[in-house]
């Protein structure tokens, strides 16, 4: 990361923002009682995480020409509620490990997570309401639509893993629910809070969903092309898991034959065994689907950022840019 | 139930406000997709209940002069609320039965449970707004604080669970939060939306704290007192489950020797076996616990009826009253 004398320092400016993020994250509950329900809460929100939320609320404020001081708190709300996902949907895919820590269902238990992450709903309302002065119902209304969503891209999901004919138009409306719905509202609240103009406010939706869309793809092209790393990452563990991800989805409209054959095979098992990912992996490069994966990220990032030209602060936009391309850069 | 020509048709109001009611929850996620999320929700929240809490935003809202149609919307937010919550507790406490139908885990599975508990949240905060025209910082700050008590309190009721020397004092705090806080949240929403003035709004928010905990030790009570019914109810179901009611406490107060022996036999046993029930109610009644409950509830109960005299709308205040001694003298 160069550093200049004349250019924005961009990197300063989210390690800056990003230690506010976090600091505020680590202080909210630390004296709240009872113990029993905010230490599991605790234990989780400051369990790391990449916190690009709660940075898109900061930028898309600072984009249309708004204040970050005027938006933490509301950055703060939107973090929680990706935490909320996170603790239940742990429990309802029955995972042991989350960034590389116990899950909170696994460090507690059942009963204590689907109550944390229940709280974590109502406290992310409240932080939100903190940074609420004017077009407050519009700043609730926009929030508790991408709560909905999130739940209705849930239920997609569990849906889909039971269902065999899962086709890439709805898998793409599921992850837009699922995944790209908060990562919009995280910039609409930004946005809104700012009181944007409207087609201010369309402008950093737009960029906010396709960047989510691409987000979830890049995730799915991750689990074969990334590093297995110290968090416990597998390569193929969403074939393991029988996951209908877009390229396994790409993979059954490309295949024919015995490839095809192998694919319906996972769905029927759901999933496979670690010793079989080499022969998935191939399938997946012979017939071209990560080209396909890696056209389809670059596709929802430039539809993303050609919405940035319209917003009327520089230093924002060109955040929101290294942003996306750090994003479709990662290799975890 | 009376009526006459000159005298208010209390039960008239009650019957035709508690049909729109009930309307308007069946007809909210009629045709709302992902039907996997949404059917689920439907079921539960069609399924009955005494709809304490949305005729509780309607009589504070005509209580203090308000108009009724001004709150249906918020009415049918605190249902969806405390269905959330009912939802959500059910898979706590492993429960089968609700309303005599099966829970929505046991209908369904725990992965949809906690995801149509999560959405009842959010399509709460959803059905909120459209009742929200002025004070809306102020109307979804009670909102949300309500539920925050609720999930503390749930969390204080499963720790005492464990806890073996929870005091009386501690236990109407945890009752207040997991049941009064909700009955009186409702108060305050109905009085809020109606713009009543600060003393209005505390006697309606005094007035349902103090129903709301007479309401639970009433609840407690009729574990040992209340008619066995067709929904599967069982007389001292809280003894067979060890529960740490009132009654249990104030025994445990009250009691020495051979009883209290017996009474710490609960806790330690996590429970009793059905045979043992007549054994526990005979300490109940020998000890006067009964009557002690008894006087806690007319002592709650008369505690929320003082707030009615400065409201200013007769009928209101009756319908108010009218419904504090019905749940006084309900028998399940």
């Amino acid at each position: 990361m160069k550093r200049t004398g004349n250019s924005i320092d961009y990197y300063g400016i989210y390690e800056s923002e990003m230690g506010k993020i976090e600091n505020k994250l680590n202080r909210l509950l630390i004296k709240k009682e009872p113990r029993s329900l905010y230490e599991p809460c605790s234990y989780f929100l400051s369990n790391g995480g990449k916190r690009i939320r709660p940075y898109l609320v900061l930028l898309s404020a600072k984009a249309v020409g708004g204040k970050l001081s005027d938006v933490y708190n509301a950055a703060i709300a939107v973090e929680i509620v990706h935490n909320f996902t996170l603790v239940h949907d742990d429990i309802m895919d029955n995972s042991d490990k989350r960034r590389g820590m116990p899950t909170l269902h696994k460090k507690y238990d059942i009963s204590t997570a689907i109550l944390a992450g229940d709280s974590m709903i109502a406290l992310a309302y409240e932080s939100l309401a903190k940074d609420c002065k004017k077009n407050i119902g519009n700043i609730f209304s926009i929030f508790t639509h991408g709560i909905i969503e999130v739940c209705e891209g849930q239920s997609l999901d569990k849906e889909y893993e039971i269902r065999n004919n899962v086709s890439i138009n709805e898998y793409i409306k599921m992850i837009y629910k699922k995944t790209a719905a908060l990562i919009e509202m995280s910039c609409r609240i930004g946005a809104e809070i700012s009181e944007a103009p409207a087609d201010q406010l369309r402008a950093v939706a737009n960029f906010g969903r396709n960047l989510g869309i691409a987000f979830q793809i890049q995730d799915d092209l991750l689990d074969i092309t990334g590093k297995e790393d110290s968090f416990g990452k597998t390569i193929g563990s969403d074939l393991i898991e029988g996951k209908k991800t877009f390229l396994f989805l790409r993979a059954m409209e490309k295949t024919t034959g015995k490839e095809k054959q192998a694919l319906m095979q996972v769905i029927e098992n759901k999933g496979i065994e670690r010793i079989e990912i080499p022969r998935f992996e191939k399938i997946y490069y012979d017939f071209g689907i990560i080209e396909d994966a890696e056209r389809e990220i670059v596709k929802y990032t430039k539809l993303a950022l050609r919405n940035l030209n319209s917003l009327p602060d520089k230093c924002g936009r060109d955040l929101m840019r290294r942003l996306a391309n750090i994003l479709i850069h990662r290799n975890k």
